[in-house]
């Protein structure tokens, strides 16, 4: 079959699916597939199959529409294109290509995954919704809401989240689910004419007219997956929604993200039903510019590494390694050639490093790794790895994220990363760099980090566990005081301007050569300050750190707040 | 890496899964891998994986235990050898190999899928339960009971099967979960001291001593799957257990399972959760010799095809065809140059024959076929196709089948079929020929059926729809007494005994060419024959029937039986 270089597709009635699989099989090396402005929409009936072992999404066999395998530059244009996606289907699978350019198209689901109601009362026992139930089809069997989608149904609601119709943003201090957590269940009452009552204690009230968007899907249908791809650009790519996150990519060398918004379509409150963006073991530069991301209802990205956790010694040269957390199942551990870190898991020091000769990978959770060099003395079961070669710089600029839940740029990266220019609020801590391998496994001690220029908004109001600062660098290391290394290293903070209700600016654990300097803060105006944190920079074993005493006064108030670093 | 052509593996303690993994890589093309006697403990974790579209199983990603996969020529030679496998794992994957033979081996599960308890009271609103809780252990949350196994848990109860322990039989007209079906959760209250209540109204309540076997586990772990494998041969294998079927071979050519059992180890009143033996569009011959199938959880074995539904006409030579089953999900239509028929959903008259050219595999569900000739006229979605290319011969002799819950052998093959000298009872149909494009879509109208000297036992003595006779031959059909053509042609069962207290011995429908001759009746003596069945042959649209008028009396009895058939 002779392949194409440009192919224009004009929207039809019904489904896309076939129309697009068929442009992709067609196309050659360098090929463009146009899109017609207008609206398309898929279906995953007749869309292809592929296992995707996802990280931080769940893996599983998913149904693609635009899967872009194996392609050496393709771009798709959309000329402002509007992409509907109707049940659990994949829209973009990137995988073992290189120059791949999506530019100028949105993303959406026809019935999102969630669902979200507006409160028209509220007691000590519990509050009531009503339902666009147009929008968001239910039933409701004994005590159950039984959420209707095409092609899926979802029984569990293990999450609800307040947000504030007027800001667009999640109540203050409301937390997840009220104040609740993540319940099993939360049992309902229907009470006719697309109201329900659920039942329950909720320490956070609502108020009438919050919206509570609710969860009840799995993470099986992100929405952009790259993986093993070269050269990803993404420009003007909208993500209205997404069952999973928006863009998720692994083992990928240089990904751009650029005038692109991941946010809400229509009268929805929500976007993707978690992470906007997420990068893992990649490498090269990983580029957010201009771009907005709010109302995810997780984080706005996060970059980071995976510790695995060493099983068994099996000769002077191998050990057998196992992706411990659930949601790193069946990601690759590494490649040949590729330099891994052997990790001491409580203090989270590597003490030696080791190339990859081979890669025996067992199942999804074991990899049979032999080195070229003999394993280091004191090796043990326990120990944990990281790839060194799959760490990528990092660029965030001109972004603007908020209105979501949880957390703002999660960065856990050795290569240079740059944060200047960015507006970032959001209900947890505007970045965190944390390290574990203990519960998530997210590897990447950072080496060098510019912090610059940028405004945080409000932070940090909502659940507790989301953040105790505005930049919270917090790697789970036991003994971080008395360590003889630290953990991170060269983070520098500097001109940026805290706008913002929080009082907590930076914790700091376990970095070297940490600068907070030349910060303006003054608050938002929005939100009461939280009386229980006083103290604007808190430093916790760390070294070398260089912290403006006193900090400007930005706009509003005049009352000039002391900084007082403690390494406490 | 230098192939070995004869390994010797001795138990050790632990997990031999490695073990085993390594010996199969290791080994050349017609090489033995020999077990030792003893006790052999395989797990899950550190077992390779393979995604599985297995027919009438569950699909998945499965750990497998000896991945036999691109082999030609290996025995493996058990010396009886004991394998247990400890929670999700598949013991053999047989798979695009040739020339593999399993010798003289048992499989069996360290804690089963299903579990097992003594009915110790009865009554209008409840059955009381004691468990031995070592064996089958559980816990009880709110009225639910909670199945623990080696890594899984399984809540829902979805039917219990009452077994006489003096018989090892399904209770006498217990049917399906004591008369009730499959209700979707029993609820259960906890009695303490290993007892528990199942709370409920059953029409047919156990007495004191019966067994309930629980049915709490999907059909994830079949026992040995065969995939485009040839000349496989299973010899003195014991399966006492599977989580699924015990024997399941897809597009297999040439199977023979000789002097084998499925059989129940210890105090267990079960063998495998499902079938223990099931071939899909196989070909050349399966071989059932000399075997005892007892006390699964379904049929000894079922032989048939696949009809998938035309979706659409894509031109004049291809069409988008549907799996439609959801146990059917991913298993192959067929290959290049494969003869397809087109059949009429309703009549199930095949109308055209077709050559396959290309197979494009859409997904699990849809594959889009192309064929050499043009489609014929009247085609239309909806009809249904069978792939002719992929028919086995059938040969099952002296074995024995009996006490399983459901039917006997259920044969749908056009393939020479010889059953001869066997002994089989069921508590549903001792023999079952159907065909259906409306619920299983199991397909093979038979063309050469010859079923002689065999003795059947008590039939039929389950719930009524196991079948309306000892032998049961009722293809799913509207119109079979307007039809042109029959459906199934030229079965012969002659000179067998009945010895049953099934008063119907064989009801069939859309036969051309059918024979019942020289068969000797006589009544088991066990159970009461069932008042409301008279006629010991009905016939319904068949053509062309030759049936001795007066049944020979075998044994006990000297009550000739008039046989009118009749043709209502």
């Amino acid at each position: 079959m002779k392949t194409k270089q440009n192919i224009t597709i004009a929207p039809t009635e019904g489904d896309m699916t076939r129309i697009v699989y068929d442009a992709i099989s067609n196309c050659g090396t360098d090929a463009t597939i146009s899109l017609a402005p207008g609206e398309y929409h898929f279906y995953p009936d007749l869309a292809c199959e592929h296992y995707c072992f996802v990280s931080n999404n769940r893996h599983g066999l998913k149904r693609i529409a635009f899967p872009i395998i194996q392609k050496k530059g393709l771009t798709v244009k959309g000329s402002g294109a509007r992409l509907i996606f109707h049940g659990e289907i994949v829209p973009f699978l990137i995988e073992a290509s290189e120059r791949i350019a999506l530019e100028h198209f949105s993303i959406d689901w026809e019935r999102p995954f969630y669902s979200q109601a507006t409160v028209i009362g509220s007691d000590a026992k519990g509050v009531d919704l009503e339902f666009d139930r147009m929008a968001y089809p239910y039933r409701i069997e004994g005590d159950t809401i039984i959420f209707e989608g095409e092609g899926w149904e979802n029984t569990p609601v293990d999450g609800v989240f307040a947000f504030d119709p007027q800001t667009r943003a999640p109540v203050h201090k409301s937390g997840d689910s009220l104040g609740t957590g993540f319940p099993d269940h939360i049992s309902v009452k229907d009470l006719g004419s697309d109201r329900v009552r659920l039942n329950g204690t909720f320490p956070q009230l609502p108020k009438n007219g919050d919206i509570l968007v609710m969860r009840h899907y799995a993470r099986d249908s992100p929405g952009i997956y790259l993986h093993r791809s070269n050269d990803t650009t993404l420009d003007q790519v909208d993500i209205h929604h997404a069952g999973g996150m928006g863009l998720i990519a692994q083992f990928c060398e240089n990904v751009a993200m650029t005038r692109s918004r991941v946010t809400p379509s229509g009268k929805r409150l929500f976007s993707t039903t978690v992470d906007a963006t997420h990068f893992v073991n990649c490498r090269g530069i990983i580029t957010l510019e201009n771009c907005l991301f709010e109302n995810q209802l997780d984080d706005p990205s996060n970059i980071h590494g995976i510790y695995t956790r060493i099983r068994s010694i099996e000769d002077a040269h191998s050990v057998v390694t196992e992706s411990v957390h659930p949601e790193q199942y069946g990601v690759e551990i590494g490649f040949p050639g590729d330099r891994m870190a052997i990790v001491d898991e409580t203090t989270l020091l590597g003490y030696a490093e080791l190339e990859i000769l081979e890669v025996e990978r067992i199942n999804g959770s074991f990899s049979k790794l032999s080195f070229k060099q003999a394993l280091p003395k004191g090796i043990k079961n326990g120990n944990v790895m990281e790839n060194l070669s799959w760490t990528p710089d990092l660029k965030i600029t001109g972004c603007i994220a908020r209105n979501n839940r949880a957390r703002g740029f999660l960065i856990t990266t050795p290569g240079k990363v740059v944060v200047t220019g960015n507006e970032i609020s959001s209900s947890g801590a505007a970045i965190k760099i944390s390290g574990d391998a203990k519960s998530w496994f997210e590897s990447g001690a950072v080496n060098d980090v510019f912090i610059s220029r940028n405004r945080f908004g409000d932070c940090c109001y909502g659940a507790p566990e989301w953040g105790r600062a505005c930049i919270d660098i917090d790697p789970e290391i036991k003994n971080s005081k008395t360590n003889l290394a630290c953990y991170h290293r060269n983070i520098r903070i500097e001109d940026n301007e805290f706008a913002t209700s929080e009082s907590s600016l930076l914790f700091a654990r376990s970095v070297q050569n940490l600068k907070f300097l030349r910060n303006m803060v003054g608050p938002s105006g929005n939100d009461p300050a939280d009386s229980n944190k006083t103290q604007a920079v808190v430093t916790e074993g760390c070294l070398d750190t260089e912290i403006d005493s006193t900090l400007r006064i930005a706009r509003k108030t005049d009352d000039a707040r002391r900084v007082e670093p403690c390494d406490n």
